[in-house]
């Protein structure tokens, strides 16, 4: 079954189960509307590649530690995108969660879902539970506090940015929960994978500002401009657009670089190249084909 | 040690941690707030005292238990009191979280909260690691969906309530994985020991109902008339006050008739006496005393 398939169907089987009798009707369709249909994919993707590159030996739990990551991205956008932060009216070319359910469902859909992501796991390594405390410490890492993506969100309402910080948090540790995640489902080492997340998430970044800086938003399927708007760090701003593309250049090298010796680390490096290729800007990945 | 100095010295120490370097300074004094000084701690307490019935053996893991429904509670009572819900200015005798912080933090304080009662477990269930599973899906079904405080929370956002489910998600569910969760973490049946948690969390619905209708708001440490005031479902508003107390009076003796046999039942009886005059209207507690 290829990543696709498989990424799907098992955010479908954890959404189904969270929408069974009793849920309320609304907060069983909002939530399905946060996570369905995804964008890219590209952090549970990179979750299923490290631990195929790793001789995986137990899907089951790749595919739990790949759908809790991809739930609580998908959380951390319902969340951002409500009034009291982005008010963003649309995502992934749709309306938002609080346009489409008010803010109060909003809200809970994603409690809900992080909850959903730390049941997801459970219910996943059932047949390998000796590896069920490390993805939650991996996982539980990268959304929280002092440095997940709670975090990283959370130093927008600072005085004083942490801008290193506010990357690492906000973007960066999810992309690291990604690797080491996907190290620790096949019983490697999590460590040895974390560059390669952290390499990924900061040239994501750089990506996303390009696209922010100067996307056609009907593309985008989101507002473009934010960031400028809302005076927030950017490295569009801070490197002028030659600048951040030299530097996207140069975290995707690192991130080649990165892939440990593994059964599949040619195999790993092909994929990290067609991942880039998801998230580049339209212009770029057509100058980088 | 008593349940008093466990509970507050596993919240510290899960605490400390979210708040460890490179957590945003406001973030780590917000999750602060919010569950520092504490309530009465009914839940945790309920679960320290289910784990002794059931001679517990690994305390550690039962004080994680005990934290991580603490740690729920207190995430839910941030995002209820938010200006999109209650929009309630106190909570416990001072402001609320996002009176203090501003509704931003607020709501990335619960979503940390959320996660780091699932990383207590990890932490806590060290010793014992063939508990954490159990644990994990006991106390997770208590938080999101389709049946736990974020559904109930939900259904306050639904044309038509479903009032069983209501109060069974909002307030029964996280009562019944403290109970629940107390005999997991001892090595004992959980389904023994739902039904005195749903009895309890019941029993406590009818009391805050009491409370709402009745008491005096400097008294109580936050708004009273809500129910009311919003068309919520309430007992006294279904019951009378005499109805009301005559309800609750007899899930009570539910609750201590469906004690099962096990090491410390009459231990457990006084306590759940004990743990009722905590959460009673004081005219009642005076009365029953």
């Amino acid at each position: 079954m290829d990543a696709t398939a498989r990424i799907e169907r098992v955010l479908t089987t954890a959404l189904a189960r969270a929408r069974s009798p009793g849920c309320p009707p609304l907060l069983a369709e909002a939530m399905r509307h946060a996570v369905f249909p995804g964008g890219a994919r590209i952090r549970p993707r990179l979750c299923l590649a490290v631990a195929a590159a790793c001789a995986e030996d137990d899907p089951a739990v790749t595919d739990a530690a790949a759908a809790a990551i991809e739930l609580l991205h998908c959380a951390s956008l319902v969340h951002d995108d409500m009034p009291c932060f982005d008010n963003a009216d649309i995502r992934r070319g749709k309306p938002s969660v609080h346009r489409a359910f008010g803010a109060p469902l909003a809200l809970l859909t994603g409690d809900a879902l992080i909850v959903l992501s730390f049941q997801v796991l459970a219910w996943g390594a059932a047949a390998t539970p000796q590896r069920l405390s490390g993805l939650m410490l991996t996982i539980g890492r990268a959304a929280g506090a002092p440095g997940g993506i709670a975090a990283g969100q959370a130093w927008e309402c600072e005085p004083e940015v942490d801008l290193a910080a506010y990357h690492r948090s906000k973007t960066g540790a999810l992309f690291a929960a990604a690797t080491a995640a996907g190290a620790v489902a096949a019983g490697a080492d999590a460590d040895a994978w974390r560059p390669l997340g952290e390499a990924l998430g900061e040239a994501y970044q750089v990506a996303d500002d390009l696209r922010d800086a100067a996307s056609d938003p009907a593309e985008l399927g989101k507002p473009v401009g934010v960031d400028a708007a809302l005076g927030r760090p950017n490295a569009v701003l801070q490197l002028g657009i030659d600048g951040a593309i030299g530097r996207l250049d140069s975290l995707i090298a690192v991130a080649i670089d990165s892939v440990p010796d593994c059964p599949g680390a040619d195999a790993m490096r092909a994929t990290i190249r067609a991942q880039v290729m998801r998230f580049l800007p339209k212009e770029l990945a057509q100058r980088a084909a």
